[in-house]
């Protein structure tokens, strides 16, 4: 088969490139190992986890707020995780349908810079093509120890159809990245009590500092997080789903019991057979990629986890269509820009920022006022009793234009596409204080925020 | 007492002003009837209304999506609503105590263009002051016709400490507005019967058609809206909270029981006695004042509801900075911008939009482009079983800004916010289209739609 | 010939597109009997009237400024002229060479909307394209009237080794376009007598009334212009270059002698032959295309003056862009601001303007802020001694963006392009107030117009 | 005498200050022993210097295009120079008089933090004031050795009625700034033979490199530039105005006969008597000031040359505004973006630069996609036959936001603020590719850059 462009990978770094460059009437071909579109995201990742995450929030809510005793039901909360995944198997069904793109089940295994053969389950597919997008992902990095093998990661936990569908009395999840204070987060909203083993004395490393102590002074205090607590061990006890998990804490060793186990301990690029005759220029996170998301050989685009640079669903999308974009104009015309992704942390109370905060700043020797506005203040936060956190923007002194925010609290993941916006833009801070956010929603608090400094 | 600024009325369009121009060093003196800051909004309108509104969607959620079977206490919900407002007052209270500004309980009654006198509780306060800021707001109007003495208005459901706390069990609004159209969505989510009484054949006149269709269709079936049904008469029988609502449909009566009637049939600017003696110019709306927002009188300024231009609590809030801005300089140098105002209706589900709709850009000339997403595909929408509705975005043709968009289905009033930061500050559509949203956020429909043109 | 793009006409509206899309890697062939790249602009259009302007201007500085006495040679400002195609010509033809674009010497013959015949010296070539660019441009409508045989055009008078290389004594010039004033405000400083005949009473129809009387009043009282005075008549006397111009004012015959006629009654599309095979929609200005420069039919383009909708070369070229862009994409992806283009009448003194002025402001129910300076006050202007005129801007109220402005007098076609770019990206006047614009340059007229409305 | 604001200084840091605060009816008193508004900048500065620029500029020009043999007179230069100062001091003295502002001939003396004395002609004048803008500007550095005191500053060379009016055969300039380099340029356009002589191996300290290199190559070659050349001293010939320069170069001692020697050696501020008393915070470059230009005494600000860190007129007049603002405000509500003020040096031909050069993005760490365009293909450079040069534009890698931009040829100083409103604005690439430049206007060269990475 001779292609215009291969794409290996149907995850958010592939799929939207595949539609776009489908719809300029290239011919596309695109395979991937799950035979579904949405990649890890989807099958594993971040819908089923937040799909879950939203009805932890939610009965948190209903106790609170409404006084209601029902118990959440873990099963029926994992049925509607697999329900919303296969409304989107589906959807993403019909927009294969719709277009011309062919759709492999399979792995790519490269032959050279213009060859690969797709595995098909029917048998390989010879491929030639002219550009090649390496969407390839990602996937858990599950470090060896004794009795590592016990020990689950978030794709078993979250993953489509998962065997785990009984809600686990006692969790100890091994690391202190977002996807372990996450699921902290939502098993103990459920009903799980967590513990959480970080190997150093921080969770969320590369983060701003402050803005991290601020989120862990929010967390519920139920959830047990042990700092410079590096893992030793992890034993079976007897044949049921019992353990006891060993690990060492100022030079002492000490253990906690139990029923569920999970590794939380970063992410890794997969590439996919044969990548090494490619000769790409592989980096520290992965295959090396500038703005215009070509690596170092010009016909091959490497968008989303497998270079590494901003692991999220929404960023691998844009990158995608960047890669897409540059093979249609024949030259760099579209670049990403890494620096106004948004990012969240959904724990309960959950944390966004977006842009450069003020540890980055002072690295770059940038000079920032910051403009600050309490959640205790807020009406829609008052209305939740959620009414902690705040919202905190950083402009560049002298231009006013605004380089970065966070918000701590409330509505977090939603608001903060507002500063992104502002960020990406290069808003000044008159631009956002004369704005009239919506009453009463916590947006509020951005333009409060903004009217602080004049 | 020699001010340099008398604030009469304590709102969103009253208290912004007193505390900027009090910041600046001027001599600031303000009354309020009420007694507390925070105007109708706090007092009788958008955050008690906002706050039932919240625990109603909570409930409907948590039936629906976790199964519980609990009925919701209207009492309790009372009480909670009654807790937001005294914590909005205490707040206040707080910052008065902070700040320089002389606060009074009492009316302000005008002598003329320097006078004033303050109907304090303890005796009456002669003012002499340089600037007047008339922000005494609006007050719901009461149509008069038999029987319209046993309505109650959304005053009186929502105020402080209401009567109300026992929930109807059928309740009939009259009119077609946002406010009768919210109470609606809350009292039938809350488990009452709700009719909704519409002079003519539509409801929320004035804004886009399209729009209005789109909520009508998604509101719950239960809700009986009945159009071109002006009512006639309302009976009391017997002692008892029990009503016959006669109305007339075409050109029959018809009638309706219910334990609760209430009036939704607009709100009008409230002016202090004494008003007439400014002279001040009076359009259709309320006092008149541009962008400035002062009045045809040169040291008199009517932010808010008490110029009818555009009756929001955050409208006002930024026209009462605007007013401040205006007297410190002593010449124009702030404007409001009327057009950039986000407004939401907050049923459930609820409508946002902001700018320019499409039947607007049609009468002015302005040729657009529509971009548009529907939440049917959201990753969110479609975790909380609310997958209808769309975003939609206006770009004028050929410089592709966004001149306005619309939100119809979840998250409306907060990702609104978004979209009315790219119309305040003239956003391309690319610009748009570039940034990655939050993943999983509904908000991501919103550069879904604008990539959609590229 | 089986080509991706043919492209009939290589001038501004052509070879942009040309290059482009070469760029991208197609296959791309371009045609014009010019046998030069560069159109109507470079042959006998804009580069070299405006350089004899600029000769004319500089002439007329140096008598002012240094005292100078000496005389301007006609023939040497026209070799002078020659010389700046001539570079062109050359820096063209290397940029072709540089590319793998087809070049042919000849018309394009149009089959159907996949075929054409390029009729070139060498015998005719034939063309199966999947694109067509139609890049025709217009020429100079000549009225038929009694003599108008005698009459030149502008072509005439500024093209490449054009024989007009003796100064006119008298000339007169029939129309009331720009072609007519620059002309004769160029010929004027060169030291010819030059009468204006309009046929209106108005000249350059369309353009903002208050605009059109300033620069009426500032042009040199020595060009006699005369409304309401159509031409009926132009005869030949005897065998030499002179003429009577036969005329009507208030129902009388006038004439005037002169030794130069010119006719400038404005400029219409040229179409290839065959053209109507294609099914085009014809507008009232020319081939019908939308803001993404396609015509009717979808795999052609109509960018530049044959569309008629902005007829200058800067348009032509963004418009030849946005052609090649939207074919790169296969789909719309780029759309042209006609209403940012900015426009400049090469009078002495000269004046420029962008987006929307008071009067079309009026037509679209847009209420307007206006802010201006005098360029009496401004340093440059009083250095040349040229301080007669102002810098003027529009701004939308309420949002304070700025949606169109003018400069009558020094420097105005370079300056507006600081304004236009505020317009086309929608700048607040507090932005542009902002700004501190390079001392002692016109352009701190720009900043201190909006500085006068804070 | 009890006032609202004191300034001392009346140039351009000064009075737009004093004008604002009077509109806002605050009362203002200004002092200057000038006797005149417009400070050194009108005085002796840019205006008349850029005078007799321009005058020399259009000599070149006159000869090299019209092919004139006169020779200009520069006498009647420095006559006109006068004239245009005339002028402005007359426009000055008429805002003054439209105004409440008070205005007197003297010094000032401070005494405290409230209280000043104006040293005026009629007597002293006591003042108490709430606020002082301290706007005392800067003078020329005058370093001693053996002889300096036969050389001129460039004040004596442009002030007002200067006795220097017979144009010198053969002058020294010392230093190497941009005093030194524009008034080598303009003397040498008006006929003198130039040497200038520079301590260090470079000129223009602090500016981009490659810019200078840029810079140095298009000066006239008979401007004779000697690096490495420290002088020793200046010795007088005779009684006239004849001067031997002795200098020092690879530790030889060298001379050269001059009947004018010019110091450019650097400006520094100039305090008032008694500053010493206000306690304020002195930095390398002068009085500190932060971005609200406040000193570090809260009643007290200095814009202007006083605080060093932007010696233009330009950058002054919009710091003064800052000034006016925050007083007005009573709380910082204006910022000075230092970063986005457009910076020329008006040698012949001229440069010009705004925001982040390449070598302060290496510093700070930025990475920078870089466009340009050379001028050798702009119409407009072709047509003054000044076709050397470049447009380059600096943009920040991902983001493509413009941080900063050179033009180093034709109409650099009025082009450069297209280039400053974008960086100013923070546009895109993008942005400034969509806009269509003005044809034929070297403006073009702006668009074209930003569309060759597209």
């Amino acid at each position: 088969m001779i292609v215009d462009v291969l794409i290996a990978g149907a995850g958010g770094a592939g799929y939207p490139a595949a539609f776009r460059l489908d719809k300029a009437g290239l011919k596309v071909v695109m395979a991937d190992p799950k035979g579904e579109l949405g990649g890890n995201c989807l099958y594993q990742g971040c819908v089923p986890s937040k799909t879950l995450r939203e009805l932890a929030h939610l009965y948190v809510r209903a106790k609170k707020l409404l006084g209601f005793n029902e118990t959440i039901s873990f099963e029926k909360a994992q049925d509607h995780k697999d329900f919303v995944q296969e409304t989107r198997f589906k959807q993403h069904k019909q927009e294969l349908a719709e277009s011309s793109v062919e759709f492999y089940k399979g792995e790519v295994e490269i032959i050279d810079n213009h060859h690969a053969v797709i595995k098909d389950e029917k048998g390989d597919v010879q491929v030639e093509y002219k550009y090649l997008i390496l969407a390839t992902g990602s996937e858990p990095f599950k470090p060896k120890f004794p009795g590592s093998e016990y020990c689950i990661t978030s794709d078993d936990l979250y993953k489509y159809k998962t065997s785990i569908r009984k809600l686990p009395k006692e969790m100890v999840i091994i690391g202190g990245g977002y996807i372990a204070l996450e699921t902290a987060s939502i098993m103990n909203a459920l009903g799980t009590k967590v513990h959480v083993l970080v190997r150093s004395d921080r969770v969320l490393r590369g983060l701003d500092s402050r803005l991290v102590s601020s989120l862990l002074s929010m967390l519920d205090k139920n959830i047990d997080i042990r700092f410079n607590s590096p893992v030793i061990e992890v034993q079976k006890i007897g044949d049921k789903d019992e353990y006891k998990v060993i690990y060492s804490e100022k030079s002492e060793k000490k253990e906690i019991s139990a029923d569920l186990v999970m590794l939380a301990t970063g992410r890794r690029p997969v590439y996919p057979k044969g990548t090494e005759k490619l000769g790409l220029a592989i980096g520290k996170t992965g295959i090396m990629v500038d703005e215009t998301i070509v690596t170092s050989v010009k016909n091959i685009y490497a968008p989303g986890d497998v270079n590494g640079r901003s692991m999220f669903f929404h960023s691998a999308v844009r990158q995608s269509l960047v890669s897409a974009h540059n093979i249609l104009a024949g030259t760099p015309i579209d670049y990403m820009d890494f620096q106004s992704v948004p990012i969240s942390v959904f724990t309960i109370p959950s944390i966004a920022y977006v842009g450069i905060l003020p540890e980055e700043a002072k690295r770059r020797g940038i000079d920032i006022i910051e403009a600050s506005y309490p959640l205790s203040k807020d009406s829609r936060a008052q209305m939740y009793d959620e009414a902690e956190g705040e919202v905190r923007l950083f402009f560049e002194r002298g231009s006013l234009r605004i380089i970065g925010g966070w918000i701590i609290g409330i509505d977090a993941p939603t608001m903060i596409n507002e500063i992104g916006t502002a960020v990406a833009n290069g808003l000044t801070a008159r631009q956002m204080a004369n704005y009239a956010d919506q009453h009463p929603m916590s947006n509020e608090s951005i333009s409060y925020a903004a009217r602080s400094i004049f």
